[in-house]
C-alpha cells in the first residue's frame, strides 16, 4: 500500500510537468491548465507539447512527449478521446510516473469506450505509471501552485491554500464546493477528482489525503467504492491521525441508484451498508452540500470540544429558544447556568433570563460592559465546553462589529479551552476579522448546532480510535466448500468460531431420539437435519414443546416421513433434537455479502421489529466489542434489550461477544461465505448469555 | 370573529397614525417609525406627539393625544415602561380604535409588570382599543406605506411590497426573517409581530392575513398559542383560501420548552400536538429559518402543481444523482423518459443519459442547439409537473446566462403549466432576470426539493379542504359530572356517541353471573365494576378465559373478594361480564386535553408499537373520517393493519370512522373530560369492523 501511495506524489505533488495537447487558447481545455500553472506560481519545470506550434502561450512547444528535455513527472492529457490511447503509450514509454486524462467518452460511454479505457489501463499498469482518469477534472496541490486541471473555478480566481482536502468523483461536484469553500473564506490545500477511476479510485486518493499534515478536514464525494480494504484503511488511519472525513455519497434513492449505475461504473453496495461502515469509523455523512460545508468549515481548525455542553448567549428570545431547540437536536447539552451565577445575572438585569439560553436582551446592545460581564459569566462558571452568542445582523455595521469583537475578546480572555461560536449576518470582511481572532462564524444557527454536533461525533470517534485494539484478532479461515450446509454442521462450525448454541444431538436415522431428548432434558424441539432443506418449517420439519421420550420417538418419526413425502431429492442426516429455550429477548444476526464492503454483519430484533419496521442495523466485519456495543444500541427497538413491562435487563454483554464474534469469522472466510443466519437468537437475562437456535450458512457457490 | 378582524383594520391599515414619544432622532426609538413613514410615502396623517417639542423631524408635534385636531387610527406608543399606561389610557379617552406598545418591561419580567399589562389590557378593552404588544417591533404594511415599526432592518432600505405575509411573535424573528426575505428579492406586504400579546395575537394576525387577497404565502413564528379557536380558524382559512402557511413553531426540545415559558407568558402545549395540527391542516413547519424561506419563496407565485413527477435535466451525472436523491426524499416522482424519447436524445447525444436525471453531459454547454431538443423534449414528451435544471455557477456569466435563459424560454414555450425550476449560482441581477420570465431559483438542490416537496404538499392540503366537509356533524354534549365514571358506564356512554363495543353485562352483587355469561356466550372476561378501581388487573379484578356458568360464578365471587381485600373503600357495583375477543390487530386510542388545543386525540398500535417505540399520532378534535384515515397511516408500524405474515387486512375503514366518532365526542364535551382510554382496541378483520375492550373516561375535577 505505502509504495502504491507514494507512487500518488508523482501526480499529486510532481516537480515537472507534460501537458500534451497544450493550447495557445486559455479558454480551451489545453489552455486552462498552462495558465493556471503559469499564473499560480508554480516552481517546478512546465513543457507544453503540441507538435503544431513552436511556441504555446508565450512558452516553448515540444512536438512530442519523447521530445521532451527530460521525463515528467506527471504527464496532463488534454487530448480528445481518439487521441488518448496513443498518447498514454507515449508516455508510459518514456517512463512517465503518472498521467491526467481530462477526456470523456470511454467505459460511460459504451462498450467500444469500455475497451479501450481498459486498454490504457493496461499499458499504464505494465510500465508503473499512475492514472487519474478518464472523464475527470484532475487535480490541484494550492501550496505548490500545481493546478492540473481545466476547471472554470479558477477562471477569476485562484483558490487559497489551506486546512481542506478535497477528493471527488465527480468532477463538477469537486469544483462546485471548491467555489462554495473559497466563498466562506475556506483554503483548500489538495483537490482531486477521480472521473471513471480506471487506476487511482477515491479510495486511495482519500488514503493519501488522511496523510497529508496540513489537511485538517476532508470533502469527499463518491456514488460507490471500488476497493473496501483501501477505503476502509483510509477511514480508519484518518481517525487515528484526527482527520476528520465529511462526505457526501450520492444514490441513496433508488432513482439515485439507478442514475448511478448508468452514470459510473462504480460498485454501488447498500446505501444502507455505506452509512453503517460511515458511522463505525466515525465519518460524518453530510446529508446536503450546504452540510458538507458547514461541517468541514466547523473542523477546518482542527480543534474538538472535550465534551458537549453548550451555552447560549442571546439578546432575543425567541432565538435562544430556537437555538436549543437545535442544539438538542444536534445532542448537545444545553445545560444550565449555577444557581448562583444565574442570581448574580439577574441581579444585574431584572429582565434577563440568566439559565441558559441566556437571554440579556436587546438591552445588553447598548450596555456593552453588562454584556461582558454577561458572557464572561458564562464562559468562567458555565465551563462549558462550547460557547455561541447569537447576534443577526448588528455586526453588519463596521462600527458595532469592532466593539462587540472587543466585548468578545475580553469576555473570552480567560477561556482558552471553550470553542468559541457566533452566528451573524455580517460582510466578508467583518466575518474574517472575527475569524481571525478565533471565532467560528455561521449565517445559520441551526447549520451551526448541526456542525458543533459533527465536532462532538469527531471528537469520540478519535478518542475511540485511541483506545481500539490496534489489530483485532480475525478468526481462522476455514474449508467451506460449496456446497449446502445443515444445521447441525454450521452450529459445529459457528460454535468453534464462538458463537453459542444450545447443546443439542444429531440423531441419525436408525438412532433412538427419545435417549438423546433424555438426556437433553426435556422439553425438547426436534428437526429435519439436512444441508438440503433451509427453510425446515415450510415441509412441517420443525416439532416443538416435546415432553417426554416416546413422545420425541414420534415426533422424529413423523418428521423423517414428512421429508421423505415432500422432498425425496434431499440428503437426510437425521433429526436434530434441541431443549426448548424460552424466555429472554428474540433477535437476529446475519451475515451478506456487500458489493462494495464484502461480509456485512446485521443485527435486529426479532418478530415485528425486524418484519414490520425494518428495524437492524449493519457493520462491516470485522468489528470489536466496543463497536458490536454502538450497533446493538442503534436498532430503535433497543430499549426492549434494557427491560420493558417488568421484564429484566438482557446480556447485552454477550449479545456483542457473539457479534463480534461472527464478525471476525465472516472477515476470516469472506470469500467463501454468500450468507448467514442466525435466526432466533435468545438474549437471556443478565449474565446468563445469548443462545442461537438456528443457524444457516450458505456458501458461494 | 369578523367584527374583532374588521377591528384589526385601524392597527394594520390605517388612514391616520399618532406617534407619541416621538423623537428628533431618527435613530431612536420614537424617531425611527416617524422617519419611516414620512419616507415610506404614507399618505395618510401622521401625527408626533412630544409635549416637550413644537417639532419633530421637521413636522408639527402635538403635546398630547388629546390636543390631536382629529382621532388617529392608529397610537404607536414609543414610550418607556413608566409612561405606558398613562399614553394608554390617553388613547383610551381620545377613542384611539388601536395602539402599538413598543416598551418591554411587563409580563415578561415580572410580577408588577403583569399586573401593569392586565391593567392597560383592560383600559384597552373597556373602550374598545385593540392594543399590540406590548414588548412587540410593531407592523407594516409596505403596500401604503405604513411602517408601524422601530425595527432597525430598515434603516438602509424598505421592504418592497410582496406576496409574502408574516406574523412573528418575537419581533427579533420577524425582522431576521424579513431581512433574509429582502436579500432573497421576495418583497412583503404585511408584516406584524405581536411580543407579548396582551390582546392581538399570533392567532388573531395569522387570522387577519390569510384573507388579505394580496397575500399568497404567511410565514408564521410561535412559541405557543393563546387561542385554539382563532388560530385553527385561521388554518383552516388558510388552506380554503389557497394561503400556504410555513410555520417555524420553536419549543420543540425540553431546554426549548423551558426557555419558552420563562420568556413568554405563552401556554405553550405539547409539541408532538402542534406538530399533529399542522398536519392536520397542511401548514408546513419549517425546520429550519432557510427552509422557511425557501419554502416561502417557492409558494410565493400561488402556483402549484397537478402532481408529484419530476424532470431533472443536468449537465453533470453527478448532481443529477444528488438531487434524485433528495427528489425521492421529497416524496417526488422522478418518473422515466417514455422509451421512445429516451432513444430519439440518446441517438442525438450518445454519451446522454435520456432516462431522467436527464443527462446532457458538458456537451450541452457548447452546444445550445442540443440542450434546448432536450429541454423541449423533455417537457413535451415527459409530461413532468415540475421541470428543474442543474446548472451550477454556469449562470454566474451574462454572456452565458443570457443564452441559457433563450434555451430554456424556447424550450418551455409550449409548456405553460409546468413548473419550471432551476439550480444555479449567480448575481442577484441574472436571478431576477430568470425570476422575471417565470422560473423559480434556488442555489442549492436540496433546499429546492425541499421546497417542490411542499408544492406538492400545498397542492393536496387546498384539495383536501375542498372535499371535506363544511361543517363537521357534532356530537350532543351530555353532562358527565364530576365524580369518576366506572367501565360499564363509560361504555355506555361511549357506545351512544357511536364507539362499538362487545355486548356485555354488568351483573350486580347477588345477581348470578354464570346465566349473564352464558347468554353472552363462552369464552367470557369477567372485571371488577366500580368507578373507583381504574386499573382493575392491579387487584387481581379481571379473571380471563371463563368456559362456563360455574367457572364464571367462581370468578366473579372471586373477583369481589379480592375488591373488597385491597379496596374496602370503593364504591362496588358489581362484575362486568364480557365476551372474550381475539384476534384482529391490538390498537389504542385516547383523549387527552392539551394546553394549547384542548381535546386532543391520540391513536396507536398496541404492544411494543406504544411500549417500547412511542408509536403514536395526534389530531385536534374534532376530524372527519378521512383525516382519521391520514392519522391512522402515520404510525410507523402502519403495515400491521394491512397484514403481515399472512394476516387478513384489517378493517381501517372501521378504525377510522371510531376515531372520528371519538374526536366528536371529545370536542362537544371538551370542558368536561379530563382524558378518555380505550385500551385495547380490537381491530379485526376487514369488513368485521372494531370493538374496544375496554374503557375509561376521567371528567375534569
Amino acid at each position: 500500500m505505502l509504495t502504491r501511495m507514494n507512487s500518488l506524489s508523482a501526480l499529486l505533488s510532481p516537480s515537472s510537468i507534460a501537458l500534451v495537447g497544450a493550447s495557445d487558447d486559455a479558454q480551451r481545455i489545453g489552455g486552462r491548465p498552462l495558465r493556471y500553472l503559469r499564473e499560480g506560481g508554480y516552481r517546478g519545470a512546465v513543457y507544453p507539447v503540441n507538435p503544431k506550434r513552436e511556441t504555446v502561450q508565450g512558452m516553448r512547444a515540444y512536438g512530442s512527449i519523447a521530445d521532451l528535455p527530460e521525463t515528467p513527472d506527471v504527464a496532463i492529457l488534454a487530448v480528445p478521446a481518439a487521441g488518448t490511447l496513443e498518447a498514454v503509450r507515449a508516455c508510459a514509454e518514456r517512463k512517465v510516473r503518472a498521467a491526467i486524462v481530462f477526456s470523456a467518452g470511454f467505459a460511460e460511454t459504451d462498450e467500444a469506450g469500455r475497451a479501450i479505457q481498459v486498454e490504457m489501463t493496461g499499458i499504464a499498469r505494465e510500465s508503473g505509471m499512475r492514472l487519474l482518469g478518464p472523464n475527470c477534472l484532475g487535480v490541484f496541490n494550492s501550496t505548490i501552485g500545481y493546478y492540473g486541471t481545466f476547471s472554470a473555478i479558477l477562471d477569476g480566481a485562484f483558490i487559497e491554500p489551506g486546512p481542506v482536502g478535497v477528493v471527488s468523483q465527480s468532477g463538477a461536484y469537486g469544483s462546485h464546493i471548491a467555489h462554495l469553500a473559497r466563498q466562506r473564506g475556506l483554503g483548500i490545500g489538495h483537490w482531486i477528482t477521480t472521473g471513471n477511476e480506471c487506476d487511482v479510485d477515491v479510495a486511495e486518493a482519500l488514503r493519501w489525503m488522511v496523510e497529508q499534515p496540513d489537511v485538517n478536514v476532508v470533502m469527499a464525494y463518491a456514488e460507490g467504492v471500488r476497493n473496501r480494504d483501501t477505503f476502509v484503511e483510509a477511514l480508519d488511519v484518518a481517525r487515528q491521525r484526527e482527520k476528520a472525513i465529511v462526505f457526501m455519497k450520492v444514490g441513496r434513492s433508488e432513482v439515485g441508484a439507478h442514475a448511478v449505475s448508468s452514470h459510473t461504473a462504480a460498485l454501488a453496495g447498500s446505501d444502507a451498508v455505506f452509512d453503517a461502515v460511515f458511522r463505525q469509523y466515525g465519518v460524518w455523512r453530510a446529508k446536503t452540500t450546504a452540510e458538507q460545508l458547514d461541517v468541514a468549515y466547523a473542523c477546518s481548525r482542527g480543534k474538538y470540544p472535550a465534551g458537549n455542553t453548550l451555552g447560549i448567549f442571546t439578546l432575543s428570545g425567541g432565538f435562544g429558544i430556537q437555538m436549543a431547540d437545535d442544539a438538542e437536536a444536534a445532542g448537545l447539552d444545553v445545560a444550565p447556568m449555577p444557581q448562583e451565577a444565574q442570581a448574580d445575572l439577574k441581579a444585574m438585569l431584572p429582565y434577563a433570563s440568566p439559565r441558559n439560553p441566556v437571554d440579556a436582551t436587546a438591552q445588553a446592545l447598548t450596555d456593552l460592559p453588562l454584556m461582558t460581564s454577561y458572557i464572561a459569566a458564562m464562559l468562567e462558571k458555565g465551563g462549558y465546553d462550547v460557547f455561541t452568542g447569537i447576534f443577526g445582523s448588528g455586526p453588519a455595521s463596521p462600527t458595532f462589529a469592532d466593539r462587540l469583537r472587543e466585548v468578545l475578546e475580553t469576555a473570552s480572555a480567560a477561556s482558552r479551552e471553550t470553542i468559541m461560536t457566533l452566528t451573524m449576518t455580517a460582510p466578508p470582511e467583518i466575518v474574517r476579522s472575527y475569524e481571525e481572532k478565533g471565532f467560528l462564524i455561521h449565517e445559520d444557527g441551526t447549520a451551526l448546532m448541526n456542525a458543533l454536533g459533527a465536532l462532538v461525533h469527531f471528537r469520540r470517534s478519535f478518542d475511540r480510535a485511541k483506545q481500539a485494539p490496534e489489530h483485532l484478532p480475525v478468526a481462522e479461515a476455514i474449508d467451506l466448500g460449496t456446497a449446502a450446509i445443515g444445521e447441525h454442521e454450521a452450529k459445529r462450525i459457528l460454535s468453534a468460531a464462538g458463537i453459542p448454541f444450545p447443546k443439542d444431538a444429531l440423531v441419525r436415522p436408525g438412532e433412538d431420539a427419545g435417549t438423546a431428548a433424555a438426556e437433553i432434558g426435556f422439553p425438547v424441539v426436534v428437526k429435519i437435519a439436512s444441508p438440503d432443506i433451509a427453510h425446515k418449517t415450510e415441509i412441517g420439519g420443525v416439532i416443538v414443546g416435546i415432553a417426554a421420550e416416546d413422545e420425541t420417538r414420534k415426533a422424529a418419526a413423523e418428521i423423517l416421513e414428512r421429508a421423505a413425502l415432500h422432498r425425496p431429492d434431499a440428503r437426510i442426516d437425521g433429526v436434530l433434537v434441541s431443549p426448548m429455550i424460552s424466555g429472554g429477548v428474540e433477535v437476529i444476526a446475519g451475515v451478506s455479502s456487500d458489493p462494495a464492503f464484502g461480509p456485512v454483519v446485521m443485527f435486529g430484533l426479532g418478530g415485528v421489529f425486524v418484519e414490520v419496521l425494518k428495524d437492524v442495523t449493519f457493520r462491516a466485519a470485522p468489528f470489536d466489542v466496543a463497536e458490536a456495543h454502538r450497533m446493538i444500541r442503534e436498532i430503535r427497538g433497543y430499549s426492549m434489550l434494557e427491560g420493558v413491562r417488568g421484564a429484566p435487563p438482557a446480556d447485552v454483554q454477550a449479545l456483542a461477544a457473539m457479534l463480534s464474534a461472527l464478525s471476525r469469522f465472516a472477515a476470516a472466510n469472506a470469500a467463501a461465505i454468500e450468507s448467514i443466519d442466525l435466526n432466533p437468537v435468545r438474549v437471556l437475562e443478565a449474565g446468563k448469555g445469548v443462545v442461537a437456535l438456528d443457524a444457516l450458512i450458505v456458501p458461494r457457490a
